[in-house]
């Protein structure tokens, strides 16, 4: 099986994070922060052990400020709902996955003013464009960071000054590119940022988290035991206890811990231009097969690794069944959870084959990739 | 360690539940729903091969009634704030853990009516109480199925009757029964039963569920891609994914359906029976030593695997500390996240030395138990 399916989860994990998953469950699995014996202390530990992973990769000076989610649609949601309240504004993109769109749109319901920005056919934003639709009771712009349909990296520095000039808290949408680009939180204008831990950073699913800057207040929207005032019926205000209700998935978060570990051990640039390296290759030979069309910015360092095509006028699904039934090559077919933003690149009736590589794939296996799409073409 | 902090989370996992995660990682960790290849088909097959063990376990006819959260707290959250609005009124009782309580009391502060039914100093409750307390608006009634603090087992069928009479839905908390105590919804008078994966299930930490009734609406409270009808920017309206957005824990659940069905293969009575014994002798042998005060009701019958004592006036904390120092038993002390309960037995500043036994505990660890109790009684 070649995997190229890395947008929607990584695959496979490093030895090191199954390891990790394991031997939490194995050796010291009880409730982190609940009892204080020595297992439920480990317990606690590990959790500190991957905020402070996540702090260094991010560059945020305290753990606190990083909140364990359950996966990055967790973590939208409550940087969404924490944020706003009927009669407010938001300022959102029209490149957005559905994670974000859906409860945008759900809140549009109950009095929510939406203003959907509209991007170009490869998916880039004009930074502008946001300023223009800022209103007096603008209170949160969210966009992602790089679009999941046509890897479009989007420009969330100068979005996010724009947003800090007009006192607009700025949330994006890491679920590409966390562990991928580059990301310093102490540099970027950006107040909070939802992450998946399953997806570069390597980690188990039933992991994701939400970095919220010191400035920001949130309301919480889970409530419910944390270990910590226990003789309150009301919610801790403290970080990261408000946000962070129930058990935690522990061996996951070890597991991510460990994610992380490898990333920073392996070197975040190293992997990076390992996969330029693999997108260059992809790019450039698809560009020479007739029938092919590729979606998104034809310059490597403006997307991530996403390439996403289609072959004429076939259905990208069946393109998809193709792959996997005769080539043995994992792709994802259809819309991808993001129907605006195949609006905007114009596929919503035909989806695209998105091919999503990672830090395990090889050159080889691009290789591969073109020549089963060269000879589907040829069909 | 003699662990006895199986309230918290079950521990040891069977050796079966941590393969069915590192196999799920190792083989067959795509993304389940999202994309139409093998490995992805095949991480969708585990998450309904758990829905259905998970159905043979509770007797549920459809296994898309039986929706995947992350916790029992996600769990009732999601049940209490998809039920009600403000105005309406909700009845619960002066045992639940703060899982229920917080979310409760939260929606109190924006317009929710409450009325918390008060039960007896061993955690019983009456019925008719719940039933005196049904006003017009009354929208959802919520009880713990038994208290993590006393072990006592509320009458859940009794306050179901009462519940199905008046038309009001019924949600019970099975934090602490479900996997311990028979539980058959397709006989009892439940409307939405809230449930861990990782105590009684015996799975890992990170998963729980959300059992809701054929004839019960609830809304979503948490939208975002569900792999579904990508092609709309609403929620979908179909179960389960309706209440299951974002890449689910899918490690996690496959452990989950591996401890369910190590359940089923033992033998739920056989494990009652077992876990019956322990707090027979248990009880029997502290009610000898003096010093030592026990909560919650005298018959096994009515109570799970949680036996919560004091010595004297002792912390609680303090004892749990001596236990973990000087023992090496693990326990919890302190308030266990129900300030409520602690209340209704007069705990609330004393706490209470909690231990909870499970499946994997023997008779000699109890004894150890009691000996190390014996010891610090005479201190």
């Amino acid at each position: 099986m070649i995997y190229m399916d890395n947008a929607a989860t990584t695959w496979p994990k490093p030895p090191e994070v199954i390891r990790a998953v394991t031997g939490c469950m194995e050796n010291y699995g009880a409730n982190p922060g609940r009892s204080g014996h020595k297992m439920a202390v480990q317990a606690g530990q590990i959790l500190l052990y991957t905020r402070e992973m996540l702090c260094q990769l991010f560059h945020v000076p305290d753990p606190f400020r990083i909140i364990f989610t359950y996966n990055c649609t967790d973590s939208l949601n409550l940087a969404i709902k924490g944020s706003v309240l009927p009669g407010d504004h938001v300022i959102t993109t029209s490149m957005e996955h559905n994670a974000a769109a859906r409860p945008l749109k759900e809140l549009e319901k109950h009095g929510l003013e939406l203003t959907i920005v509209q991007a170009g056919p490869d998916g880039s934003l004009d930074p502008d464009d946001i300023k223009k639709a800022i209103k007096a009771n603008t209170r949160l712009i969210v966009t992602t960071h790089a679009s999941n349909v046509t890897g479009t990296i989007l420009p969330i520095e100068d979005i996010g000054k724009i947003a800090r000039s007009h006192g607009i808290p700025y949330l994006i949408d890491a679920a590409q590119t966390a562990g991928v680009l580059p990301i310093d939180l102490s540099e970027l204008p950006v107040d909070l940022m939802a992450f998946p831990g399953h997806k570069g950073l390597l980690g188990p699913q039933g992991t994701g988290g939400l970095y919220i800057h010191p400035e920001i207040k949130l309301r919480a929207v889970r409530e419910g035991g944390t270990g910590s005032q226990s003789e309150s019926v009301f919610q801790p205000d403290i970080l990261p206890d408000k946000y962070e209700s129930g058990t935690m998935n522990t061996p996951g978060i070890a597991g991510l811990g460990a994610g992380v570990r490898q990333l920073l051990k392996e070197g975040q640039s190293k992997i990076l231009s390992h996969e330029n390296r693999l997108g260059k290759l992809f790019l450039e030979a698809l560009s020479h097969i007739k029938k092919i069309k590729i979606y998104g910015p034809s310059d490597i360092s403006k997307r991530t690794g996403i390439i996403s095509v289609n072959i004429e006028n076939k259905d990208s699904s069946e393109v998809a069944n193709l792959l996997d039934e005769r080539y043995n090559i994992a792709v994802r077919g259809g819309l991808h959870c993001a129907p605006l933003a195949h609006n905007t690149i114009g596929t919503f009736r035909q989806g695209t084959v998105r091919f999503s590589y990672g830090v395990f794939n090889r050159l080889d296996e691009v290789k591969s990739c073109i020549r089963a799409l060269e000879e589907i073409s040829r069909d």
